[in-house]
């Protein structure tokens, strides 16, 4: 099980931070900057987590892994940018939909661990999945992209939602309510990238 | 003395999620968008100072209510858009000076109270009281709003100053320092609304 | 040697700050927004790194000073806009090289110190010496200049590397590495300002 966890999280990892670097490349970044964005996508919803609950230095930051992580899937990335994002695009998308069920789980199960109360357990889920993607889109001076559009940070509140109830009332043993948990943000989004499910976005009316 | 003081943090608190919830209906954000936005407006000043000042988790998060403050802010925003905003467009200022106030002297004295010297005091009741707009701004990808313009964070700077004057030459009791410092912050920031005061913008001149 | 590093540190925020408050007067900022430029510029890439190694609060923030010098730096920009950033580029882009080789020493140090491994040693290192630059381009909505272009970072990765190279290896004297790698680093910088080299840029085939 936690073998299984750390290649989720690795491949997590991975996926993201073509997400970054391949928006690098699009704004023609260099070759610096390509690796700097997938660091961002990639680590720094982690990072941005651990500094809120004070487990200081991050888990990041602790080892060289998740940044060689990055640098290999930016490397990737700028070799392979027609095959493995245009070409692909859906498997790609299929994987960062794995990546936002994992790290939903992982980083609601580290806030509990910490003694932060449910709701913002759930909260810190979304933020250890999401943050990444926004902090890359501010380095590029783009409105996030999750902040319009598609079921995204919903599919990862209603992953972590499961996980906090498991925890709150055990009556189901923990494993099973992590793995739904993971298991419902990932298919909602799939299904999301399927049906193209929008949030609404509001109107402003004038009487 | 402390329930007052709850009650104008809450009402700060819902002041300035509007104002986030009402910049991302400008910008077309999605409903999550806008709850995000009206959070980080609200929230996000007091949680840059609390990583600032080690006082970790932020109080912002340690408890739900802060978040369910936003988030009841901005679905009053999303329902009642005209009214609250375009409407009453003053009586919105005014709540957001006197939130101004009184972020920026709870800042002061969270800061004061975990050994802060005064300047910094006085630079992280400021953060307080504008870190959240200007987070706002930088997820909208805007220019900051306080970095140009009328005047505002300067409000701040002059009633901090005012608290930490109070605390270090303790003539006074310092009840009546810390209420006249919010209360210069609120008058000076409503005297700019109605006269607009301008800091002045320098001018590149070549020779 | 300690006070030779303060006046390096203090002349590396200065010259940090003035970029800043450029930056500020080029947007047309106000004053106290051309003063929080030049604060970020100067003292967010040390107050991001103590963040992240659990440093809090943070050095810049425990003292006055670098605050007051930022401040210093933002004045003496706004009277002295002409002679200082249009006349004298090359000497302010000099000292810039200097300020960026001496936070990149300072920063490893620190991390050193703090018992993070040398992998992060050396990006703790980088990301004191441009993390201000870049929060100044996203203040201003900018894509960071670090992230495109000219060799930068990686005059800091190479000498923050010689660094803990000599930290790992100790066969030289810690002080002749700490020198050779702020040296190496100012002067690689100091030649790709004349020869203008650049990072490449990748270029998006498709097949």
């Amino acid at each position: 099980m936690d073998i299984l966890l750390t290649v989720f999280n690795y491949l997590g990892l991975f996926v993201f931070a073509i997400s970054g670097a391949a928006a690098g490349m699009r704004k023609r970044a260099d070759l610096f900057g390509i690796a700097v964005l997938a660091f961002a996508a990639a680590c720094c919803g982690g990072i941005i987590r651990d500094v809120l609950i004070g487990s200081l230095p991050p888990e990041n930051i602790l080892s060289w892994q998740p940044a060689a992580t990055s640098a290999a899937a930016a490397l990737a990335t700028v070799f392979f940018y027609p095959q493995l994002v245009e070409r692909f695009n859906n498997p790609v998308q299929v994987f960062d939909a794995i990546g936002l069920g994992l790290f939903t789980v992982l980083g609601v199960e580290k806030a509990l661990d910490f003694g932060i109360g449910p709701v913002w357990a759930v909260l810190l889920g979304m933020i250890t999945a999401i943050g990444g993607g926004m902090l890359r889109d501010i380095l590029l001076a783009n409105l996030p992209q999750v902040l319009r559009g598609e079921v995204y940070a919903t599919a990862s509140i209603l992953g972590g939602s499961i996980v906090v109830a498991g925890h709150l009332w055990p009556v189901i043993p923990e494993q099973y309510t992590t793995v739904s948990g993971a298991a419902v943000c990932i298919v909602l989004r799939c299904l999301t990238i399927k049906y193209h499910w929008q949030i609404p976005v509001p109107r402003i009316t004038r009487k």
